[in-house]
């Protein structure tokens, strides 16, 4: 066994470690926490290098890469969407990232990205409705109750001081299990039988189903005036939730244009349709919620920035920690040049 | 500590792992395996789902994905290229890349991937003079002796019979360097003061230089009929390696012309300068050499099918030793949608 140099080591943030660095800081605070990175990260959007994600598909899901950098850091996240899964007992979605130094190309933190990424895309969706929800929003119906359904309730709660939860999945099962999760956690937790019960009285209207179609979880005549629509299941082509009409109602905010006018719900929509980018919301240079009878529309599909800001609040919150381990994964030779010398020296 | 799932888990190959799988099997022997790998899929080039390299560009150096998909398997690797970085004792090439299963999307394979981008890099370069180089091609010029280029000779030897390497490098101390490396290993090794000299009596011209800028490694004078370029080096837009009259009077083989021509040699010519897929060679739907006084150059960028080929080489060759670790990279609750619930549990 050779002893790998220091350079050599990146840190890894295993499953486990992710979970227990959780709970070390609180899964409340660190969903705050993620909406600060998150949101810093869209007050100098343009000092990133953006791109739509490199999607490759399959007629069963999809293996994206999504890579971004401030210039200082470089980003990149792997992730898959295979809505058949979970009747296979697997995960729809799961996903690692890793971070790396522009200056040296040198990679320096290698993280499991399920569990964060479920924290990012709730701590977005909670960032963003604190910005567009109407003020009073205490009551959000949670339509699809699967694997990120808990994430989002505890974001709003954590973010928009959400008090009542309506949930509604066509499949019971998962509802049960949501109600349970969020049992004792400072909610009023209501499982409904019909999304049409599940709106009731909900200013904040979440839709967070998996289904490789065009779907119709919330028809037009479902959506009254004042309400924010955080729709986060339609995220890849042929992938949508919303009834057309409903995005001619609406002011829609979406995270990078390029990428959501082919896999957001306005795939729907003509290619000059109206959005707002949602960074510019936060910089002040356009409006969010103006009219207590507007309905706002996140049409969320996750942007490569949230995953950057994630893998920096990780890379800063484990330093001093034993939440990561060292992993032997670059090859770096005393005489950078001397790879070959390095691989003999092995063999002794 | 909680215990992770078996999906959970992906065979994770450390640099440690790497070295020590390469001397089990044999350096030449792996050399010939990934040639063989990497010949097959040139064969089957169509099935493949092809994407010129995501590139972030910094003024120092560049980081790179670099995806592909047969259908079945999905690959991608992670390099950098930064030039600079020798003189501060670092890799001017890392990179790792990891495999995984189209139809789950779940990651099968994370492997290290500077040393198996050298030798893979060395196995196609050698697989492609197989078919290129004057039948009797027993010399071959060694210009640039970082660290590509031990693999480059071997791979020359394993697989093209090479007998004598000439070597060149402006810092003469990498030369010493290659040529301590290569003593022993069956190679008539010959240090050169001048690139002049190195190339005196090569049927092979192999150029693997590292420079972010336009270098003329070869004028056109120092190209005699007949012989075979290899050229390395050039494999970013901004760098190449050659004099562009060297270009005009060779037959160019390319692997993806898409990338090539940003990024390769041809990037100096015309967009519509001729050029031929090396994979239609290997197909026998074109002409490889045909004349023994044409100059053959094959302009080498690496492309995402080749680690592909490694990728399935590794996984293939891992199987039943010991050379992996698992890693615990993938949060699978036992019931696909209790993420939450998995988190909760594991606070106990
Ligand atoms: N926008 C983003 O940034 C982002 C991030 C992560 C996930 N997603 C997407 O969010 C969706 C949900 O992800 P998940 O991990 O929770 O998936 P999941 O498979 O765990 O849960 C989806 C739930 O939706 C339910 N469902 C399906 N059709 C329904 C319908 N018509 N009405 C009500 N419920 C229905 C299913 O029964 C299931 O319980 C996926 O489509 C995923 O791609 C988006
Ligand atoms: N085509 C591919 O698939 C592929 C794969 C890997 C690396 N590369 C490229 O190959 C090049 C070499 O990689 P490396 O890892 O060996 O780099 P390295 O930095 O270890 O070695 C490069 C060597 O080139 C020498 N050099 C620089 N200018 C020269 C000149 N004018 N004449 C002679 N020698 C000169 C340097 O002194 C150094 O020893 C890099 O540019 C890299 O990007 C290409």
């Amino acid at each position: 066994m050779t002893q790998p140099s220091d350079k050599a080591l990146v840190p890894f943030v295993s499953v486990d470690n992710m979970m227990q660095l959780i709970h070390h800081i609180g899964v409340e605070e660190v969903l705050k926490g993620l909406a600060g990175y998150i949101e810093d990260d869209f007050k100098r959007w343009e000092q990133f290098d953006k791109t739509p994600r490199v999607a490759s598909h399959s007629d069963v899901g999809v293996i994206e890469l999504m890579p971004t950098s401030d210039g200082e850091a470089y980003g990149f996240k792997y992730v898959n969407g295979h809505p058949k899964n979970t009747s296979e007992g697997l995960q729809t979605v799961t996903a690692f990232g890793l971070l790396a130094d522009v200056y040296t190309g040198y990679p320096v933190l290698l993280t499991e990205m399920t569990i964060l990424t479920a924290l990012r895309t709730a701590a977005t969706s909670a960032m963003v409705a604190k910005y567009l929800a109407p003020k009073d929003a205490t009551t959000m119906a949670m339509i699809g109750n699967g694997a990120q359904s808990e994430f989002q309730t505890l974001a709003m709660k954590a973010i928009c001081g959400l008090k009542s939860v309506r949930l509604y999945d066509t499949d019971s099962k998962a509802t049960e299990k949501c109600a349970k999760n969020l049992a004792g956690l400072g909610l009023e937790v209501v499982p409904c039988a019909t999304p049409e019960d599940a709106i009731q009285g909900a200013q904040i209207l979440t839709t967070c189903t998996a289904d490789k179609q065009n779907a119709t979880i919330l028809t037009d005549n479902m959506v009254g005036v004042g309400v924010h629509i955080n729709a986060i299941g339609g995220d890849c082509p042929g992938k949508t939730e919303l009834a057309a009409a409903i995005l001619n109602r609406s002011d829609v905010f979406v995270e990078y244009p390029p990428q959501t006018r082919i896999e957001g719900e306005i795939q729907q929509m003509d290619p000059d349709f109206a959005v707002t980018e949602f960074w510019q919301v936060v910089t002040g240079q356009k409006e969010g919620r103006r009219d207590p009878r507007q309905i706002t529309l996140f049409d969320s599909v996750g942007f490569a920035i949230e995953d950057f800001s994630a893998l920096r609040y990780i890379r800063d919150h484990i330093k001093g920690t034993d939440f990561f381990d060292d992993l032997d994964m670059l090859a770096d030779p005393d005489d950078p040049r001397d790879l070959f010398g390095m691989l003999g020296r092995a063999k002794a």
